[in-house]
């Protein structure tokens, strides 16, 4: 045992280490997630952690403050500094740095927020953003559409249990808001009220909405609107019907209203040719909390009992007014994007994971006896790996009875398949044991061994 | 075209954006090296970009003055932090706060230096690190083997060209000077002198050795022991014989140099039952700048006129007394590693790749005409992606003669082999574009376009 020093170790405040065993589970999502984003045609993009002060300040309203910034160093440090505060805003400023004009871009990468770490709610300082983002100068309403059949692909290879995409409109929900009566400067307000509806029952939210100065037969007719749910294809038709905003009214809100459907119907249309349309719910209520969504709004939620219903997976939008901000107005450039709640999903899958089997770092590993074995360990170990099976070694013999159930329990731990015993019987000998089935073979030589190996690991 | 507002548009000085097809590129290596790395039974860690300052500091001597701090932004912040300078203390941290007992770690991550960034000798403040290390309370030098075994393969896996690893060890150098009468105080400062050899003439660095305070008989008896270079064996063999050190001689050093060509024995050895000797070149004069290397010393060389010879690869050894500094003195833990030169990798493989052809971001990308071509674009990007194959899709109709060809210029410079257009001669109609041959086909219908596809993407 290792006498410690009075060296800190320790990590700072809101973050966290991953050990092999982590790192496994988030490589196999990341790579799940990663390979649908390229069969879309997806390319990735870096860029620094840090960015410049200037470019990430005014972006985020409120939360600026919990923009970690870098100290000023003196002679060296030119500009100030400021760790990135998430993915979005370098993408633009990458877009109009290099003057791109198309990408479908992804990106899985750490931000940070000195926010107040709750990790017991999977809050951190530093966590993993996965985003997926369309910026082009688009006619259609096609990368809404592509945006949703890929998150839902996503979540399907993923096998994190069911889910459903909840969609609606921004320009529907403003726009059903002021058919109600809500004045203009009280639309942001009243959509965050409404927002609040997943979680919060009907009677709180509407009290919310008196408070905020909403008359009583408004917040009533609001309330009647937004909680409308259905199938994509049958609620839009039932709302299209509706006489209060066929195409001959011109009331308030009514062209709003009839903008938003009309968007929804050829996403929809899109989609149901794509074969995704039934991981979708046309939900009137949803309208995430980013302001500065103007189009499609999405969010996935888990609809597994064991995963916690309601648990959001995945949430996006159309930003076309957040590209302008970094493009100029006279830009034809739009956007439309979601980012994974890859911390989440992590959580999930490794849970899952769990119930079957952990991940294996190796397929095999050799331990012998003696130090007069390790030429024939060396032996197999080169002939496994040049036949690409991944395989690991001791790097000491393990000379007593005693030592080898060790490194047994160790191979175990690390969930290895397969181990290979040299010169336990006699100096020359050589076993192979099945740690799942618990049986062992003594082989005559090498090449029986592999073989018997080859045939383990084909069949596991 | 944008108007661009007068946002700034800038990136910190010594940090770079690495656009999809850099990333490509990246990836593509970052995959090549991983891949060997885990079929050795690797796993990999994750720890914060950021650590404790009583992490960092005291461990990279003069160095020290380049790590970046974050700013005391007051409440909240409890405690100083700076960015991770390298990936080895944060992995000295995590095996002593984890009590980890045996761990063969790898780790392709950024690391911060806020140095003088000289952009043109591909210097930076943000760049990646890709390090190997294994961690053990091994009582062998399998561990040394394997690194060595590992690094060839890894090398000749990324086909950047001819390259040779040069190898020699701390104690038989130590050895070499302590024999030739330099001074202990003096050993790492001559040391030093040495290291030079492979840039600089002997001239010059015997005038180091001599302004040091060596006398010239040292310098030159130095000199000719150092520049001793040869296979393995064949050197070693020559050295062990040398009647100045046979195993009855005492004198200064001797003993050093004994155990230093011993240890080399142990680990040829291995390397050779391996099938990796011939990658290697003993080569006395190699001592590596590092100061915490005590035992084996190897660096990569590219042996490639095209490369430009002598450019270093990677490079690594034995340092068991920096994983003692953090395990505390009764510790048995030892540790062996290296570092690939990354960058330097993904800028050699850029150049070759860039000789034969860019790496494609999708396999296929559909255009088509009109508005009306829309549901057949999706139902074959649908059964595409169904087969796995990565496609994309034009966002737009392009209508006029003039778009399609910059759509199709476009599909050239992402290197995609091929181009579905639908519309162009007629509304149902449907052409597959070999943009690799130039040469285009039309089809009868959606299925002989996708197995015309198919067979396009199969011979590619």
């Amino acid at each position: 045992m290792a006498t410690k020093t009075t060296r800190t170790v320790a990590i700072p405040k809101g973050t966290r280490d991953f050990l092999p065993a982590d790192m496994a589970v988030r490589q196999r999502v990341m790579k799940l997630i990663e390979d649908v984003f390229k069969k879309y045609g997806g390319v990735t993009v870096d860029t620094p952690v840090f960015e410049l002060k200037e470019t990430l300040l005014g972006q985020y309203g409120e939360d600026e403050k919990l923009i970690y910034e870098l100290a000023d160093q003196g002679a060296g440090t030119n500009s100030a500094l400021m760790l990135r505060f998430d993915n979005t805003v370098p993408m633009c400023r990458l877009i109009s740095m290099y003057n791109i004009k198309q990408i479908k871009r992804y990106v899985m990468a750490k931000v940070y927020r000195r926010d107040n770490p709750n990790q017991s709610k999977g809050r951190y300082r530093e966590f993993m953003q996965c985003d997926f983002d369309i910026v082009s100068a688009h006619t259609t309403l096609l990368p809404d559409a592509e945006c949703l059949t890929m998150l839902s692909e996503i979540l399907r290879a993923l096998q994190i249990g069911s889910f459903t995409i909840k969609i609606s409109h921004r320009q529907l929900l403003d726009g059903i808001l002021t058919f109600c009566g809500v004045s203009a400067d009280k639309t942001r307000t009243i959509c965050s009220a409404v927002d609040k509806l997943d979680k919060t029952p009907w009677n709180e939210v509407k009290a919310e909405m008196l408070q905020k100065g909403i008359s009583e037969v408004s917040a009533d007719n609001i309330g009647k609107l937004v909680c409308l749910e259905g199938k994509p294809f049958e609620l839009l038709e039932q709302l299209e019907k509706r006489p209060e905003w066929t195409p001959d009214q011109n009331g308030p809100g009514c062209e709003q209203i009839r903008k938003g459907l009309a968007a929804l119907r050829e996403i929809f249309g899109y989609i149901k040719i794509m074969g995704a349309l039934d991981h979708l719910t046309f939900s009137c209520q949803l309208s995430r909390g980013l302001d500065y969504y103007d189009g499609v709004v999405f969010e996935a939620v888990s609809t597994d009992p064991a995963v916690g219903i309601s648990s959001s997976l995945a949430g996006g939008g159309r930003f076309d007014k957040l590209i302008g901000n970094f493009m100029g107005d006279s830009s034809p450039l739009r956007a439309v994007g979601f980012a994974v709640g890859i911390e989440r999903v992590f959580a999930i899958y490794a849970e899952r994971q769990k119930e079957t089997a952990s991940i294996p770092q190796a397929q095999v590993h050799v331990v012998f006896k003696e130090e007069t074995c390790i030429p024939t360990a060396l032996k197999i170990i080169s002939q496994l790996r040049g036949l690409n099976i991944a395989s690991d070694f001791a790097d000491s013999p393990y000379k007593k009875g005693k030592q080898l159930g060790k490194q047994l329990t160790v191979c175990d731990e690390r969930a290895i398949p397969v181990v290979i015993i040299l010169g336990h019987e006699n100096e020359s000998s050589v076993s192979v044991k099945n740690m799942v089935a618990k049986t062992q073979v003594s082989s005559k030589n090498i090449e029986e061994a592999i073989e018997y190996v080859k045939s383990l690991i084909k069949n596991n």
